[in-house]
């Protein structure tokens, strides 16, 4: 019986992940659940599945629900509390759903005890891929992504050698304004933004989709992941993903990994790798799909993509900082406070501005994403 | 230094065999190489490749090349040529290039020695899979398909366990009579048949692609490659021919290889299996391919694959029994004995009237081939 940990169930990945748990419970026991705020869904979640750990981040909602626990199950609250729990609780499987930079911490809690990682959160790799593969190689914890690009690679690289992958090759829906015309981000709304053609996903990610900015920290996680140079990966637009992403091998070989978009599947990977378990989830049929298109992307049109690669080249703390600006950007926009465009305009003025501390220390990390939040929330 | 005896050294697969070898001349070495008759290529095979051993299966050319033969390198001639050379020659890998029922014998003979196959004669396992799995269980010999479908199969497998999987899809171009109505192939003419969109391939494989007995036959190569039963096996019309098959797993995930229409490609990697090396093969480009498709196969008008799938679920030497009757059926057409239409109605007499032997024994199988032929070469 496999032990769980997740961080951040209430959301569309925790949610998901318990959605195959409920399939398994024979071979896994869930230990501790994490939400920001919705107390009465978690209440539902500790019903039916007994964690030992609840935190609830925010106090107000925590008070709600404590009367309600049932014996045995602790409850804590605030970052605090997330670390804690990360610490304390016992578990095989630490699943970080919780989306941003928020989740970065405890997950590193997590890597340092040596733990399996199903990551879904790529904001830990993306800020801080060097000093967390570094824990990983001290505690012997390995990530088994979940994001389904990655999952994908994961997939095709099984029985593969790294050394013998000439390049990544990363599908991209092209989001909600594939085809529209770049004057048209001018006036577009944040339910337009929020409207994914293929993905039922939470806002922020949706509207990381519209800016593509989702497939540059992508990109991003996949150097990380797997220790490839920009060089060796690649977008290419693929609006009806269902080939989740693809490996070309030296020999010219490419192997690409495919299904419904349903996060369930790479979710459920990450859980039994290296063994798959048979499940009843809906099943891929291509000739009912008919046709795969694939595309270049346009980084001229999507310059959160072009931005992303470009703080890949520069390194040190240049990831940190576009995605810190690209989580103040994109809160401002569902905000209504700053337009559609003017998302990479912010992200590239903090690119620009941020001084690149090139130390990869984790509290450099912590220093440089909240100087860089700062200076994008004051950005007209 | 791997040493390579390659069956059939002068047809399509021969000749991409050594192209892929005399990239890689310091990890490869030829000891053997034989024809049916071209003895001229032959003969430049010979001075580039420096076989010890060549066999030219007929007199006439044989004895052609003889006084042009470097020292120490041993002509044999027939099929009992064929089959000393794959008894006595030294080498690590057997290529069996040779297309048709022909090349099971000496095929057969480097299985018992515990060789790896490089298997593209698809014939060895349609009508000898069982005692082909036999021996090769006896002498640990190793078949690695080269077939573009099998290999793409064969690489989707490397790491994953043959108990996850819930099918096989292969791909299918459908040939250059997939747009064409089912009424056209009273008069369709030889070169018609033969005008493949994708492959370029020697004459019995092209017309086999255009009735879509190719696609039969590898469903029961598959079979017993793979150990799974009929009804996880699927066709897939797929005419871009980009995707090379693909598996699905119990968990709904689909594993797809990718590659140009080029066999240099599977017969490179069945050489260095499990290695990948790099070569400068021309890369597949997804944007500029665009576009990939894909339907249900038609079996009303595709009768041959048809026909194939019966013949799997008979069993016994039923797969034998279509294999011969569709050479004889494949040559008189050829031949402008009979019209394309008929080759599926010969095959199905053969398959209605030839007893049907369970037994899988070899002798078994050369009788039932022999009679099979003979059967069909006399039907009107």
């Amino acid at each position: 019986m496999k032990k769980i940990f997740i961080l951040g169930s209430t959301g569309s990945i925790g949610v998901n992940t318990l959605n195959v748990l409920r399939n398994f419970s024979d071979k896994f026991a869930v230990s501790a659940l994490t939400v920001n705020s919705n107390s009465d869904l978690l209440l539902k979640q500790i019903n039916e599945f007994n964690p030992k750990f609840v935190v609830v981040k925010e106090e107000e909602p925590a008070n709600k629900i404590k009367e309600h626990l049932p014996s045995g199950c602790r409850l804590l609250t605030g970052n605090d509390g997330l670390i804690t729990a990360a610490i304390e609780a016992e578990y095989d499987i630490f699943v970080g759903a919780l989306v941003g930079f928020a989740g970065l911490a405890p997950t590193v809690e997590a890597i340092k005890r040596g733990k399996r990682i199903a990551l879904a959160n790529k904001e830990t790799l993306v800020v801080a891929g060097e000093v967390v593969n570094k824990y990983c190689a001290e505690s012997g914890a390995q990530i088994i992504p979940v994001d389904s690009e990655h999952s994908a690679i994961f997939q095709c690289m099984v029985g593969e050698g790294i050394n013998e992958v000439e390049k990544l090759i990363l599908t991209a829906s092209g989001g909600p304004f594939l085809n529209k015309d770049k004057s048209s981000f001018e006036n577009a709304t944040v339910d337009e933004a929020l409207n994914h053609p293929n993905w039922e996903m939470g806002n922020k990610i949706s509207i990381d989709s519209a800016t593509m900015m989702n497939k540059g920290l992508e990109v991003i996680e996949a150097h990380w992941l797997f220790g490839l140079p920009t060089d060796k990966i690649e977008v290419v637009v693929h609006p009806q993903s269902i080939i989740h992403s693809m490996v070309q091998f030296i020999d010219g070989s490419i192997k690409a990994q495919m299904g419904l978009p349903d996060m369930k599947l790479p979710i459920q990977y990450a859980l039994t790798y290296p063994e798959r378990f048979e499940n009843d989830f809906e099943r891929t049929n291509l000739p009912d799909i008919g046709t795969l298109e694939f595309f270049e992307p346009n980084l001229n049109k999507f310059e959160c993509l072009k931005l992303a690669f470009d703080a890949l080249e520069i390194g040190g703390n240049a990831p940190c900082v576009i995605n810190a600006a690209n989580e103040i950007a994109v809160e401002r926009f569902l905000n209504r406070e700053i337009k559609f465009s003017r998302i990479p305009a912010l992200i590239g003025s903090a690119l620009e501005k941020i001084e690149n501390n090139k130390s990869s220390d984790i509290d450099t990390i912590f220093d440089c994403d909240r100087e860089t939040r700062k200076f994008v929330k004051n950005l007209n």
